[in-house]
């Protein structure tokens, strides 16, 4: 059983609460982390989401997210890059554990080129966030994100992509949603020991009700949480679990009930 | 430039037709191949199907699909063996290049336990194709097909899966919707060497319009079915390409102007 002092709310699963209201129900509830989404930092304002978790002593295990490099024209990669530095700024004020990379989609770039401006994107943010204090971790997407989100897809193309970086620099988040299928998956969370700097919780409901917004609690679909659990402490990391869930239905209840059910799907399932 | 001798109709992309008007569509429009349905092949009846394609003189690519192995019960499992010989006695009849495997998910049986089934159930099924003479291809489906459809993701696994076996037993069937966006795609599929018994086309769609039925025609998304292509022959595959699209709208458009379409994006995109 997954200790519940590792809980991290991922800010999306309660989608409608504010940064504010997002952290005062975590401390009511007893959850000492929490992943922020910088348009809900953006909203509540970046000075206002530090003292507000700051008062309400909540650790920020990461924010969410940088990346989406690839881009057409190269004035809009660097207007990416730059945007990725604003999210390192961030983060850093946070004293998030970690910014996570979604690293953008091929979609009109294509799959070959995309991967090169994604490892070109990380090469301009490193030496930058690295600055900072800031970890840049790699997210490897499920592949049926590759055209439109992630043309990083695998936790072996995200090790190889951090491979150029120091493991203090540039690590994995290991997210059961989009690793679960994968044959490998066992080798490779292995292969993570010392880059692994975050772990997601959520579950793949059968069928799968949509393709962005269908995401489960634990215990509702297929993925083994705690297996995965398992094998991600084995490789070394103790860090907080990220519960986060992309799911229309969830957004459009009662927050608090929402939080209630992640708390108790957690101690159960994870 | 594929060449339009190489086409074969996947019977499901045209699926409101029967055997016969699918067959009949094909000797029309100058399409020398089929694949062919075993939902299709029973409403016609097996002897019926062999005698029409024998009359068209039209090629089977193959037949869809055996696997499905994966299942709670013994008896459940055992039947779906049984089944899967009728499947060979079909493919066989038909003088089909492969029998294509859709092997199964994990819902309801855990996908470490789901893939030994799909390895004993291979175990019994290849010995009995092999009388036949008929061979088993492995298709590699998409990972967000794992919980409900197919364990086997990726090519590196179907090879493994395979490798048990003979050359002329047991093969892979690669599907660019399927593997496109795996970042070895390249150096597996000439892995796959010796060992491709076809090679399936359609699109990537962005947005993705559904899980299922949301395949588009060759040209309207993001895969490089051309490249693709070009390192399937690489690796000495010359046999026919089918192009298999699952999309509502095209099941419910005119199947003749569908087939029309399918040959002129296969000249431009393929």
């Amino acid at each position: 059983m997954a200790d519940k002092a590792r809980l991290s709310l991922n800010q999306i699963t309660t989608s409608s609460w504010s940064v504010s209201e997002a952290v005062e129900a975590c401390a009511c509830q007893g959850v000492s982390s929490i992943a922020l989404w910088r348009h809900k930092i953006h909203e509540a304002g970046l000075d206002a989401c530090v003292r507000k978790v700051k008062d309400a002593q909540l650790h920020v295990s990461s924010v969410c997210r940088g990346g989406m490099f690839p881009a057409p024209t190269e004035a809009e990669r660097k207007k990416n890059i730059e945007d990725n530095f604003r999210a390192a700024d961030e983060a850093a004020a946070l004293h998030a554990d970690s910014l996570v990379m979604v690293v953008g989609g091929c979609a009109g770039v294509g799959i070959e080129e995309a991967r090169q401006m994604v490892s070109d994107g990380l090469a301009a943010l490193v030496p930058y966030a690295g600055q900072l204090g800031v970890r840049i971790g790699l997210e490897p997407l499920h592949p049926m994100y590759a055209a439109d989100r992630s043309v990083l897809s695998t936790i072996g193309q995200a090790l190889q992509l951090a491979s150029p970086y120091g493991a203090h620099e540039v690590g994995v988040i290991l997210d059961t949603f989009h690793i679960w299928w994968d044959p490998q998956v066992a080798e490779l969370i292995a292969q993570s020991a010392g880059r692994i700097y975050g772990f997601h919780v959520s579950d793949w409901l059968v069928p799968l009700p949509d393709v962005l917004l269908g995401r489960g609690l634990m215990g509702d679909g297929v993925i083994d949480n705690k297996g995965l659990r398992v094998l991600v402490e084995k490789a070394g990391y103790s860090g907080p679990i990220e519960v986060e869930i992309f799911n229309r239905k969830l957004w459009d209840s009662d927050p608090n009930e929402v939080l209630a059910q992640v708390i108790e799907r957690f101690e159960k399932f994870v």
